[in-house]
């Protein structure tokens, strides 16, 4: 049984990622090799000379071609070999794989299974991370460990309470019950939190000013595979949203994760922090910048300790669940049942 | 087959290696969490949250309870999780394995198989290591190679004329015959050698003062699995004990090893010094730990070579053994009939 | 099936690594200790010791006599073991393996496989190593590669284009068709490409002296398994071989590898250049060791990526070959064929 599902798209890079270098990432185990061409497409081959398999990221760009660094084939952004050394004829089935990129919410999203199947329309949305009536800060942290092992860390935020203190957990986090809502139409789970009267973590009392106890409110939405979106709202205390559902009152920041497998035991873990408030503000920009990366990082140490934990246990091993696990049981069966599906398609 | 008994006890740490910290370390294969409670007891937990399998070594003691570092689940001595986050029921299989310790002649021993089964009174004693009428060094070396390269090491002191020249080897080591006796009943291994008259070599020489040559004996005692005693006696030649059996004029040095399986491919390689002479001379103490750990340390840097040896070796090598290897031999045979008598209990 | 042929010979050291240290090198996966005795003969016995494994070659030579480092066995030089620790008796059967030793044009050539077929008549010649008509440097680089990709990457100099641009890859080596000749009785393959009006490369314009455009002749000779021979010549455009054979006004350059399997992973890439011209010139010597090391490097770069490719790649993958990788294939036919000859003998 493979361990991710093929025919979805995946977060590959942010667009600043790629451009006129040839750019290099594993995604779902499969060696791509990414680039822009001269009026700024992108473009995603398959990272191996058809020749004898030499990374195509190892070679040189000559306009939109690429040309393998080892004999010189070279490729056009259809990925069909367009010249090869020694000879005037290139053998007709002279190609590599290329694969369908969609640019959108500031990520370059890709689809890895069968090209056919490849709906745009189905890419989730973070618009926050391309409006300007948001300020965000993002990164990527390369995670040694399976992308599920970051699903089950981003589905329980009771986490924050013990391996975030002082950043952005408190008490209240681990304390307050979860309500847990699976829309199994349309394959997305939801997860609530929603803290009355709180203590206002440094993460939030830093950037938004707000002194004394807040009303937090943590409204995850997990479109599995990729997109993980934590709607966060932070208010003084009975401070609510108005009867007309507007919110002026309140400081909200959009958290995205995109989760993309590298290799069944590696991740690229892409982090954005886009807030409604402060917008021009460089400083608050630099703290939620630093301060997000550090508590991405406490995560990855987590993550890679467990994965080495996870990958030397014996088979059969059974965890105990309890109620904060609802969300993150959802999106283990959703990811199950899109591997299942593949399957059945193929046999 | 495995390659380890379980229903043994090991020494797992010296007494001062445990405290308030939370301590990890891997005793066959067992990852374990050990620490003390406020009166001082030591426990020793499995190091791994019912939960989500995070090392419970990585979180925080409060009191004598652990609270993982990840969601907060909570645990006394006993492994029993008295809380969990987001709900006040605990379910009532929540619960980590703990493990029987003893603390025993300045070591912990722990239990890794069927706790009915830990008979504190099979324990077996080095007394010397905790006794105020003799002067001891200690420390622990980690080897990357199975135990049983460590187990032939040492009863087969042959060794010491090549490995340990300069240090504890002289010729007269490898050329004396040795003397191998094995109680089937009590499951005991000794192997003696004699030197009647020996170039003394500087270990001895320089903390015992002694001028010329000498009488050494070297009458080793190892107690499978885990537990070998060297008791040496130097003398200068001629110089025998007494009929009465006390021998006042000879310089007693008892040698201590643990050795305890980390992993099927790693050890950890105990090693203590104890003198009933200089009791006072911390010059002595220096010499003796400095030397020896150099020793142990030469043996740890050929043991490494030899895993890798042995680990690359196609199965079926046959080694070659003459009179020398006698006690070895045997050590092996108990050490296979141990994890046999296991493999039966539970057919 | 095994990824070599055993009984052939092989490169296992330049004459000059052998002295009287014990020198530790692995050929086709098997560890080998190399010595000279006191008149200065080579010697090649198996790395371990016949009694607990130790590698010879952390041990000490006693004369012509290995004594081992841990216990103090101690081999002569067929590898009989002549003494052992605390008996006189050496039992009949303890002798660790010996091989087949030649030196040959500045080698050390091994047999590893069945000895009573180690033909030295069959050793493949370089004679310009040892020849002082020629000038030689030469250097040996360890590949984290499988030795085929190495051959693959001699066999086919149209990547000098690419991968060597700037020292010995002109636009001219990549355009050029080749000829192969493959000769299946003494199994060896040529390929030649004769570039009559090309660019002087710095590599042979620096060394030469030569301006201005050059008749260029690259013919290989491939001795399967081990030793490649690369004809060079170079000479003003139009200037020829007379009628008589004999070549005044041209420069000749032998180029040789020595391609050795360490390990099925990995392979010892021997190099070297002999020249006819310049003899006694120190500059250019250094400059032709510093600039082809500089492109074995190159190659090592290249080839230890494309093996991590390589292991990571499902079997069955379909390479794609054109006319210039006529030579590399008959090269993978002849290596294929001599495995299956000794399989065959086998059963």
């Amino acid at each position: 049984m493979p361990t991710f599902a093929r025919n979805q798209w995946y977060v590959a890079a942010y667009g600043r990622e790629i451009g006129r270098e040839l750019f290099a990432r594993t995604i779902l185990g499969e060696p791509i090799v990414f680039y822009r061409t001269e009026t700024g497409e992108p473009v995603a081959l398959a990272d191996r000379c058809v020749h004898r398999r030499f990374p195509l990221s190892e070679s040189n760009l000559d306009g939109d071609r690429i040309v393998c660094g080892y004999h010189g084939f070279t490729y056009d952004t259809t990925g069909t070999c367009v010249a090869v050394p020694g000879q005037n004829r290139v053998p007709r089935t002279a190609r590599v794989p290329s694969y369908p990129v969609i640019e959108q919410d500031s990520f370059v999203w890709v689809w890895i299974g069968d090209p056919a199947r490849a709906d745009t329309a189905r890419i989730p949305r973070a618009p926050w991370l391309a409006d300007s009536g948001y300020a965000t800060v993002s990164g990527m942290e390369p995670l040694a460990a399976r992308y599920e092992l970051l699903v089950d860390n981003l589905m329980d935020l009771s986490h924050e309470t013990y391996l975030h203190g002082g950043y952005i957990g408190t008490p209240e986090v681990a304390s307050t019950p979860i309500t847990t809502e699976v829309d199994e139409e349309r394959e997305i789970i939801y997860v609530s939190r929603h803290m009355d009267d709180a203590e206002c973590p440094a993460f939030y009392s830093k950037s938004t000013g707000l002194e004394g106890r807040i009303t937090r409110w943590q409204d995850i939405e997990y479109h599995p595979p990729c997109l993980y979106l934590l709607h966060s709202r932070i208010a003084p205390v009975g401070v609510l949203p108005r009867e007309d559902g507007s919110d002026p009152d309140a400081f909200h920041v959009e958290v995205v994760y995109a989760i993309t497998p590298e290799t069944e035991h590696s991740t690229h873990d892409f982090w954005a922090v886009a807030r409604d408030f402060a917008l021009k503000d460089e400083g608050v920009s630099e703290f939620l910048r630093e301060n997000n990366r550090t508590v991405v990082l406490q995560d990855v140490t987590a993550l890679d300790i467990l994965e080495k934990v996870v990958a030397a246990e014996a088979d059969g091993y059974q965890e105990l669940s309890i109620n904060i696990d609802t969300g993150g049981l959802a999106a283990r069966r959703f990811l199950k049942r899109m591997i299942e599906r593949e399957q059945e398609v193929r046999a």
